[in-house]
């Protein structure tokens, strides 16, 4: 191959991975890897019940196989037309750059699991179990193809240090409460508080409003300790919430915030 | 009847059933049809009692009867008179397009199942309960009757966009939390945490903090990860609630807003 | 007494009720009726207590005469002075009138239950328990000194309609969700889902996701629905909480709102 | 020392706390301080696993001693380096006033327990466990360190009047909640519903949505009024989260908002 029809071949498959440059075959690629990825999980929760998982062994054998090879090929093809990239231009520390993106860590999460178990030692089950689980980040690639989920970070990122501020808050009622109520209750329920580190099961449970009600106090102290924090508990943990919400109502506001008279041509305040 | 009278009647019993064109006995059919689909909605979930169902069971079939034949006029009275209305001119082919109307399947659905298993063949008993079920949507035909309910749908509708957001949000969440807490407990808790699709009981009765403690996690390591799911949840899974909120307090901010331009003093739309 | 001293006594009593009109001793009555409602509901909540309810049985009793002594002599006062008030200026007609108000009725329920468990038929136990519970309406004439409380009863006057509209949405989802939840886990729980009322029960502890754990599908299909429903139920059943801070928030805005431009003296809008 | 190394001295000590005046090892003092306070939260915490508690207890107690010394050098400093602030000028009075602020008194509760059961008398084992709890309070000294805490006190501050009318109105509905349960569980359920205090316990687990679900109506009157009194307490007891929130989103928008008056140009504060 001529070094000139090399570089035009990558050129195209730069195109590919890239669909806003408008490639309509890229459109195409975009659709048959997001839909790989989606079946990918529905295989990954499907396998673990056990009618499906034992009878059709094989088949989800080689859909794993057939996904891993496809999304081989997708990372190996990303990193090598990279260069086509002006932002990434040394064949090798461009390539490198590139590939130390968090999209293309999680690409590579995805596959490198499958080479684990397949190439590596035999290590034991329970550890491959784990690496099934990271199976799971094929889930995250879809964040590249979705610019909704680009908005939802930016949120985040606005607010930022009023979530962090919220967090400690939430955190410090959650060590005071989990404290007080493992010194109020330990000795009449010395299984269910049997540290502080097992009472913040209690004090999640309780400030979160889930109350599963495998753990609560029974002794009239820690009853009434235990209204005090949960009623403390609605305000603060709503906090996130509420934070995250402002942000996407402010964001709503900017989007459809009439800027300009129609009459007149004049700004709005 | 003359075809002078025929059209007459026909565009009499147009009127009828659109209140707003000013017919005051139009309101009364109006009130009288909303008032059986109230008394009907009674119904069906008082005859579920044993004490009552048994007792009055042929009072309930009598009323059933009587509701139907009631709808049954109603429905054939909308859809003969259909023509009337400019939009559905064809004697067949604009009746078949007003039939077609989502609130009409609404009431036709609601009839249907009486007529099914009258005439139809003898299914068998649970067949049959699944579609006593189907009466509620009675309960659907008030949407036609109510501008409040029409007005839900238009936040819902506006805000669409980022409520799909807000809901593969939780999705994901869902998908990775409950497949964590199966590798973390299934060893522990085999029948509780069988597979990832029996996990997502747990998942959703954790992130919705509806919390009913038939499952929960029992090892240290679930707990923790426990924990931060309920956490995260408060935040994500409150999402479509607040995006449901702004929607509802900038339509009263619409109502009250400033409707002048402050430099040309023309009406803002 | 001649009429003008009887008149002019009259007249002092109105004032000692009406604290707005700024006289002294008025507070003081004020103040002293407050703390002796707050008083008499912490005696009923106490008195339920065992060991206190017989310990101390003469002391409630003799607490109880007292405080419907002095809640006597004000209901007396108020009606007899009501007539100093020009818009009930009738000696019989304006007195009625004056005591038709939902306050006034509520004064008189407070206080009217002890004379019927005295004076009245010797009625059975379990009915005089119940009337108990009435003594509690005396929280509500607090609702008269709050002038915190009348801003809130003005926020639900101003959001009604949208609040209406929010329980209906929550009703009809309730309705729905129960019903379908009946048919599909009566055949397994006959207990726990026995009709379709009873299946109210699961349904509130849901969708308000206070989940008690008592009742819960237990059947694949069952938790499927019920998993959609805690989803939809957390958006629809915040939806009251969130149209009345909607309220809050814009009386806020009202009042914090700076109107003037503290340089120029001009109005911002 | 003479009198002027000696006020020299102290003046170097007294920017050692303060780290606003910019002095640099002032800012190492303020980090290793936060940092020793972080620690000891978790030694307070790590201590009560048993497992930890016992095999490294001689290490707790030494950690323990010097946290104590550091902490009463460091409170020792801060009163006698006091009079250097032009606020607290008297070489008595002045220190005094300092030593009754707030979060001085947080820092002399955070090591007074030590002294109190080394140097006092031996109290009972019950006692001074509780007198650990009083170490958490160490936690509450990095309020002092953190100027996102600060704001958070502002708004509480700013919504104090709406959060106390919020939270009477929850109080409200909790006292007669969990009244009128009592009357109507307590012949069914003894136990549970011994007295209107311990009903309250039922009360704040339905209203916070927490639901353990030790306790329950069992009576279909019981969770007829169950069902209502969580209805409410969605609206209700989301309250002060709503007036929280809503401090938080216009705190946000001063930050961004408009500075300047579109009349005269000059800035807005």
């Amino acid at each position: 191959m001529s070094a000139r029809r090399y570089s035009h071949f990558r050129r195209k498959t730069f195109e590919l991975f890239e669909p806003e440059l408008g490639d309509r075959i890229g459109h195409y690629v975009d659709w048959f890897i997001m839909s790989l990825i989606a079946v990918n999980v529905a295989a990954v929760i499907l396998e673990t019940v056990d009618a499906l998982g034992t009878t059709y062994a094989t088949a989800f054998y080689y859909f794993e196989l057939f996904s891993v090879l496809v999304f081989t090929i997708e990372y190996v093809c990303r990193v090598w037309s990279s260069v086509d990239n002006p932002q990434f231009d040394g064949p090798i520390t461009g390539r490198l750059e590139f590939a130390s993106r968090p999209l293309l860590i999680v690409d590579l999460l995805a596959i490198l699991p499958f080479y684990l178990t397949v190439g590596g030692v035999q290590a034991d089950l329970r550890f491959l179990r784990a690496l099934r689980l990271i199976r799971l980040f094929r889930l995250l690639k879809l964040a590249r193809y979705s610019t909704a989920m680009q908005s939802f970070v930016l949120v985040i990122e606005e607010k930022k240090e009023k979530l962090v501020l919220a967090f400690s808050a939430n955190l410090l009622l959650l060590v005071i409460a989990s404290s007080a109520m493992y010194y109020i209750e330990n000795p009449y329920q010395p299984e269910a508080f049997s540290s502080i580190p097992r009472s913040f099961w209690w004090g999640v449970a309780t400030l979160t409003t889930v109350g599963y009600g495998d753990v609560h106090p029974i002794t009239p102290l820690g009853q009434f300790v235990g209204s005090i924090v949960a009623m403390l508990g609605i305000g603060l943990f709503a906090l996130p919430a509420s934070i995250l919400a402002s942000g996407f109502i402010e964001h709503a506001e900017d989007d459809t915030a009439k800027q300009y008279c129609p009459h007149c041509g004049e700004k709005l305040e």
